[in-house]
């Protein structure tokens, strides 16, 4: 097969399917995607029969348990999904907003109106329910998406994806508004991030090989981040108490996550203070600890921490401490080390509380907070499509409104150019 | 010369620039860009020397008297320059503006903040005016320029440039915030282009073919548009007279520019009664005419367009007129033939400008108003950075705000993640 051709059309009938959903109505993709969340649910059985291909094909391939466990729709997991696709439909559409009007001198009115982006390429891993989060998503914004999931995944995707556009096609929307790569190529990838002017805006996610590749070869702007090594720092004017359960939160409520806390500096003020309580509470927790030359003067047993740990991200129980002489210093290691995900001071001092908020370059920047709340549910954007890290169009999570654009609207009565 | 090395030599000079803008007070800035208008007045002799060699060289290459004239750099130019950097001066700074700040159930408050995008490329053509603008814009917003003028321009832009960067440094601001590329070789343009991570936007200005070999090479975000085939539709419900006013001066009132109108569409409902005056005024004024079978069967002098003539960007007093069926078939064509920069409907139904406003996909949709007014200034936006048709980061006319992104910043009293 030719995959350049394969993937032009694709890209065509996602741009079809564009024009549709630009088109409907909130009522309209509302309806569709609670539709959509109750064919999931009545075809659980057909969904877990093309997912079982995928699992023992996996199995066969000596994948990995976890890697397995990712792949497995369960009732529980299908459930999970139709619920999602009815929050999104529950959403207010971000579609046809006005976000600011305002008046003037020659009796104009110029406002921003809330518009879709186009076709927004999702290229992703092995989770086969990132296929409809994606795509409700994408739908509720007014998008088309084309979707690149995992060879590992790919029956169970391709399930997925017939009940989504039946559900279209039933609605009378183009079925190209849920388009799907259905070959396992990872040519398809490179021929994907050739299509500027088919395709809008790639979004991948996954591991970091993956997001390097895409954002390598793509001539398709590409939102994303690479990774998480968020750090707090205790100034010497915290909260101590505040700092302990803070910082506990950040490693250790959910390790393996991108917005745990990875590392750990302390004001050299309170460090003899805070730092053996706290080392003890990690320790019960079964934390691996890695510090500089004066964290392990403190405390022999903790692992002397290599140059190459501070731009780690473990996504495990290990921690990097590290003594800093005060918020200069440990703003200089974020920017150095830091993968501008989120960041977060500990302080009772005001002047610090606003310095770090304005000086720290990252995507998510907090006070007394702890980073494992960097997250679309949390900050109540009531979705998620990912986390940016870059400069343009969108930095931090990512919601409905990120998947659109605004537009210039001006309303008048006969004005001229003098 | 090794060209790539001199042009990555110039970009981490521009990174270490934008380190120091981005901490650089509001008062720091506004100071520094009235000083830099005050010493290109105080520079005037100087900038005018360079610029002559400019001019003589071009002279001799046989250049057109259009392309010299916009070398030129007079008197009044130099003043314009000037009181553009003071303009910019009183503009309030995007930098630190709280956009939105919300309560979360858990008493955080969430809130989104104006930050610097970083180091923006500007790759443009003759006008050595656009050194000043664009650089002042820039710094302005927080960010470091670097700067790729045209090499018939390259003595004057040097110029402006070396008195630009005096002043930075006379302030203690890091010089590389301006950056120039002070050779004229076309291959320097494309190393740049492959500088991601060093070099975050890329914006191009001057003619469509430039700016399609920048974004064809850009492995960087480009922000852009390549061309104005801006229509206006008069509906069988317009004033005709607001109507007959309005196409006027969107044809007439500065033809060479991207935002006046380059096809005039017709509801074929009064076509009879609003062409005949319509012509006769674009007569008066000089005005080519080209048009459908049908208009010419109004009026058998309008020469007859074809196809390819929608497509076109006249820049010149020339004007396709099309007789359409109404409101479908405007929006049709303009979908079509058009290029998503400005698009006007003159009409006195609610429903139909609704519609309009709604359904065309251009960055500017205008109701009742002259394409003319596409325009930062016009918007009251109170600068102009040119205009993108894109629809990720910025669409329509940009302003200090699009040369920005907005980070999270979450403040809190010790929350953690349950």
């Amino acid at each position: 097969m030719d995959i350049r051709s394969y993937v032009l059309g694709k890209a065509m009938d996602a741009k079809e399917g564009a024009r549709a959903i630009a088109r409907v109505s909130s009522e309209g993709k509302n309806n569709a995607l609670r539709q959509m969340a109750e064919a999931l649910r009545r075809k659980r059985r057909e969904l877990q029969r093309a997912n079982k291909k995928d699992i023992e094909f996996a199995k066969g391939k000596g994948l990995s348990g976890a890697l397995i466990d990712r792949l497995t729709l369960t009732d529980k997991r299908i459930e999970e999904m139709a619920k999602g696709l009815e929050e999104i439909a529950a959403l207010p559409d971000p579609v046809g907003e006005v976000t600011k009007m305002w008046k003037r001198p020659n009796g104009m009115m110029v406002g921003r109106m809330r518009v879709p982006i186009g076709v927004i390429g999702i290229i992703y891993e092995s989770r086969p329910n990132v296929t409809a989060d994606a795509t409700a998503l994408c739908l509720k914004a007014g998008n088309a998406v084309i979707l690149r999931g995992g060879s590992e995944a790919i029956n169970s995707n391709r399930a997925i994806v017939r009940v989504l556009r039946d559900v279209a096609r039933a609605n009378g929307i183009h079925e190209g508004v849920v388009t799907f790569i259905d070959i396992p190529e990872r040519e398809a990838i490179m021929e994907m991030l050739k299509l500027e002017g088919l395709i809008d805006l790639i979004i991948p996610r996954g591991g970091e090989g993956l997001i390097r590749t895409v954002t390598e070869n793509s001539r398709i702007p590409v939102l994303k981040h690479y990774k998480g090594v968020c750090h707090i720092f205790v100034d010497r004017d915290a909260d101590l108490r505040m700092a302990e359960d803070v910082c506990f939160n950040a490693k250790v409520q959910r390790p393996g996550t991108c917005n745990a806390m990875e590392t750990m500096l302390v004001d050299e003020k309170i460090a003899r203070r805070f730092l053996p309580g706290m080392i003890r509470r990690f320790r019960s927790a079964g934390v691996e600890l890695k510090g500089c030359a004066r964290t392990r003067r403190i405390d022999r047993h903790v692992a002397p921490a290599k140059e190459e740990d501070y731009y780690n991200e473990y996504l495990d129980k290990i921690l990097n401490i590290k003594i800093v002489k005060g918020i200069d210093e440990a703003i200089a290691h974020i920017e150095r080390y830091g993968s501008a995900h989120t960041d977060s001071i500990i302080t009772k001092d005001y002047s610090k509380a606003m310095r770090f908020l304005k000086e720290v370059d990252s995507s998510s920047v907090f006070v007394n907070v702890s980073t494992r709340l960097s997250d679309g549910f949390q900050y109540g954007l009531g979705a998620e499509m990912g986390i940016s890290t870059d400069k343009i169009h969108a930095r931090g999570p990512m919601g409905l409104e990120e998947l659109t654009c605004t537009k210039f609207i001006v309303i008048g009565n006969g004005q001229l150019r003098e």
